[in-house]
């Protein structure tokens, strides 16, 4: 921390500063510039209080020159972090998240009828998807709206991964159901609007699934990044980052995808980075040009919503690919990872 | 819903609109204009999916007409809610929130200790606040932060309301201590960051506490309407809406505080609207302005930070006042409450 | 300046810096500090350039200590800037915009027609209002909107001040037309979308009128007060800052007014600061509320938009209000800024 | 339009405003639904005011059907603009923007002096790119900042031109220079600032050299193309789109970069859309990606800022490329161009 005073304050003023921080263990280091005098902080900032700090008289501002995270930190871990899918069948290959290869997540927004997600799921496992994702446990934003099979919708997914074999990603939304969903699920999912739901993060940080932490509407990539370190903290190394999209003021589209925090969080951090682009924009015919981008701009996986009809769907329909058009787009995608030095697992 | 076509679609398309439509024991009213046929739908939208229709060939958009919350509406209740809070101690008066009085919150933003929370409490009384406001379960961005006293918080908040005799606000976090904190606390508060929570707002939704449900930093005016039709749907009337500040750009505030939610809540809902300023700008020295302004907009209530030494405060010091500040801020409050035909409670 | 090098630099890196640093005849100060080295700048730092220091390898980050403005702070000039607006007519008093009183400018948003100004400039006039608002040169989004009268607008303008006598604010757009309006209108605006039009700052700022600088729709406070120093540092020092919303992703307002703006500039400045709540909320039923609100929050002036029959304006008709709800408004603002100590002019 | 009636309005309101649509010359067409009313029109919206619909008596809102643009919409001109830059010298090609081929425009931020900027073209020509960036005139948030060479620096470009023989893109701020910057340079550029400067748009409109339009910081990509509508509504049809990046709350990057407008505007228009990576993220290490997913998304363009030392750069050092990592991103978007069926011109 760097401790900036006032212009023209006492040095009484100063002396203060110096005071509260010797009592937390730490060394002040007064510099007395020409307009301001500074006072660096050597030594464990742990046992510091930077808002104590910044209400004593004749204080500016305090500045912090460490970076709040640490074990999600690419300083603090060098080698990057592989998040591995063990197979879901006898005689499968596992996947893994992070590595060279490119992975794409396919499936329904909701979880909707058996019957739907078997054929569906057979479906993208032919096309090449990886992974299926499908929710039973749905945030809406009206009480009126369809709010997920729940249990029923569970055990579907439970069929599909041994029947099928396609390994599962599914959202959590209550501290509640994550017991159960650990259980089965391959990959836990955090929706945008979860992920400051400290409570719930701290439960996932003490199963052993890996966790997909999607960023909130409004959330900078430094409160992604420390909320993945809460979900780390409590000993649940295996976490994936997610751009779904921010809040803006542009309305062609449902959010503005952000891209830009691929290379972003691949600096910062060592986790795996995937970009989900059909929320990101809210409209199945800019789905595939930014998934494109996203594997362009680094990502290590897409999540892509396909429906079998999406006329039909129950939710999210409008940002849904046909199967017809997901296969088409998995083509393309494997151009582009080529093209950046990668390819499809 | 009205679904506008595309310029130069086909009668087929055009049918295929109204045969979705009528599927739905929807009555479609088409009418075609020069450039673009437009099709009505008249009959319970309840029954419908906009989505579906959005989707189908030749359809430009899909418009809403009716407004998606009920419960919470100035339309479907014309007389307006107030909140009413009984008794703590026998032979105490009760208070009313969304009545001709103006209500003012106040107290630390983390219990931190017994005496602190007994004496601040005291004081505050005396000082003419109506309600102590003081966190037992802290949201906090980092793992390594303060996360509250939890359950021990709790303990003092109990006898703070039978000693010092003041009703007691404080936030739940967490679906699982919904009961317990309802059980003793006078509102429950849903944090910012909980607001799309759906689980917790069904909940709270099912116990009859008074419920203070604050607006999420990139949330609308009608999904903080929505989540409030959450709580209501499930049975519980008593909600309040807080404006406490959105997420822009802007860096010399901690959030920009919306006062003009204020006038559209109070237009668009029966519901009282209170404002916290401390959270909104994050800097004591504009609090003062902000909760005069607050109240001159027509706010039923602010919500005021206070610390007996903000610069020791393990939370929000930076945004707290002083008892003395507080006490110097409740005569203005006073004042401008009564220029806009109103008073303190 | 701050110069924050990374974990583990070398002697060489840290060298690298001083080095330039005392090319540009400044001192660098270095502070080795257990995880990173600090190297703050002492002297002249208008001779260094922040950026170039950021290019060096090794380092993280370059922080400023300094505010970027001069003229426009209050630190630079504590005495508060006022602004005077001398008598339009023999025999009147003039205006001062920054001292005791509460100044309140109204009007057309767009200048549509002699008659109408010149009957409804009396009618302000006997409301109370003090300064006529008026647009003669108009920005419209759409080519196809209408685009102001023009040089025949100013001229009813013209008429206007010397038949009725108020005062005259107008928009001026354009550099080619400052001279024009400066020899005639009593305070210059420069719109929201010209705040960064800095040929035409530096123009108004070799002009000596009062200039009214609205805050860009996307513009923080620093840059607006950064566009006010382009204006001082050509030599006019009437310079009056105005908020009048930001945009946001809330849609039930036309943009969201930052009433918090209203005391961070008046501690960061010594410059005036009036409020538009009428484009701030873009609803005639919202602009009341917040007109009180600002006059609480401490502005110096509110303009409100009038229009004698708001379903005819020409443009931002739903922001209007009638006179009559204009002249209902005087009242209740004079009671507000009573109950914050000051009155209307 | 639609207007959409409050519930239970009487038939007089309903007449009003069948009425004021008829007294505009267009047809109204009533129909009652079960809750509320709907008004659709039929004819010359042209001829109509919106707004002063929307403030008859019991009218709710008054919804768009048709889009504000016409000349720059896919629907009013089917084919695509191919914007041409003719040779600059005799014997060489020209170019097209918009066509199959992918376009570079590379070059420092601002023109500093004429030996770098004549070492530079040649660098970069030779490298691959097809035009020459560079600033004369520069919008500086600060007036104590570097202002651009002005005439001086448009002197080098012209030298550059004629030597070097690349085509130039540079910045007009003024209505003052747009004649003398027209007469040389072949792509004018409009800064994000100046994006809804309307006189300078309609100046641009009425000379005969290509415009690029850069989006500005809070603009909406409609309003992007309501000022493309400028333009060419004064008559000049070659008009190039430009994202470079929006205003968010997120502080890793500058901007935050919404590739998603590239598919957008190609969409709704029939303009070439290209991408400036370098303002849009602020940071040189994150300008390869992004410059890769920009042409993944679809771009027809990118524009890439390169100095020869960017620590000694006077603006924009810190999100410049040096030219020999200007040369390697040059090879990978060949591959990514190739990947999406295109290539570089």
């Amino acid at each position: 921390m760097i401790v900036v005073m006032r212009q023209g304050v006492g040095a009484e003023q100063v002396q203060a500063v110096q005071n509260l921080v010797t009592s937390w263990g730490l060394k002040p280091h007064v510099s007395a510039g020409a307009q301001r005098t500074l006072i660096g902080l050597i030594g464990d900032e742990a046992q510091m209080n930077a808002e104590s700090l910044a209400m004593l008289p004749g204080v500016e501002r305090v500045m912090a020159v460490h970076k709040p995270y640490k074990r999600v930190s690419a300083e603090f871990q060098p080698e990057r972090t592989v998040v591995k899918i063990p197979p879901v069948r006898h005689g499968d290959r596992g996947l893994t998240i992070g590595g060279p290869g490119v992975v794409v997540m396919a499936g329904p927004c909701s979880v909707e009828s058996r019957e739907m997600l078997l054929a569906l799921g057979a479906f993208l496992k032919g096309a090449g998807a990886h992974i299926l994702r499908g929710g039973a446990f749905k945030p809406r934003t009206s009480p009126y709206a369809f709010q997920g099979l729940g249990v029923e919708g569970v055990r579907y997914l439970v069929e599909e991964r041994s029947v099928v074999g396609m390994p599962v990603v599914t959202e959590v939304m209550d501290t509640r159901d994550v017991e159960m969903l650990a259980e089965f699920a391959d990959v836990l999912q955090v929706g945008a609007r979860n992920m400051q739901n400290f409570n719930l993060l701290k439960a996932l940080g003490r199963c052993q699934k890996p966790v997909m932490l999607k960023r909130g509407l409004a959330n900078t990539l430094e409160e992604l990044l420390m909320s993945a370190e809460y979900v780390m903290s409590e000993g649940n190394e295996q976490v994936i980052l997610c751009e779904r999209g921010i809040r803006t003021f542009e309305k062609f589209t449902r959010n503005t995808l952000d891209l830009s925090a691929v290379p972003v969080l691949k600096r910062e951090s060592h986790l795996p980075v995937v970009v989900d682009p059909s929320h990101g924009v809210g409209h199945w015919d800019l789905v595939a040009p930014m998934a494109r981008a996203a594997i362009a701009a680094g990502a290590d996986g897409v999540m892509i919503e396909v429906h079998p009809d999406p006329t039909q769907a129950v939710s999210d329909g409008p940002q849904s690919l046909t199967p017809q058009r997901f296969k088409e787009l998995m083509g393309s995608l494997e151009l582009v990872a080529r093209a950046v030095g990668r390819n499809l697992v």
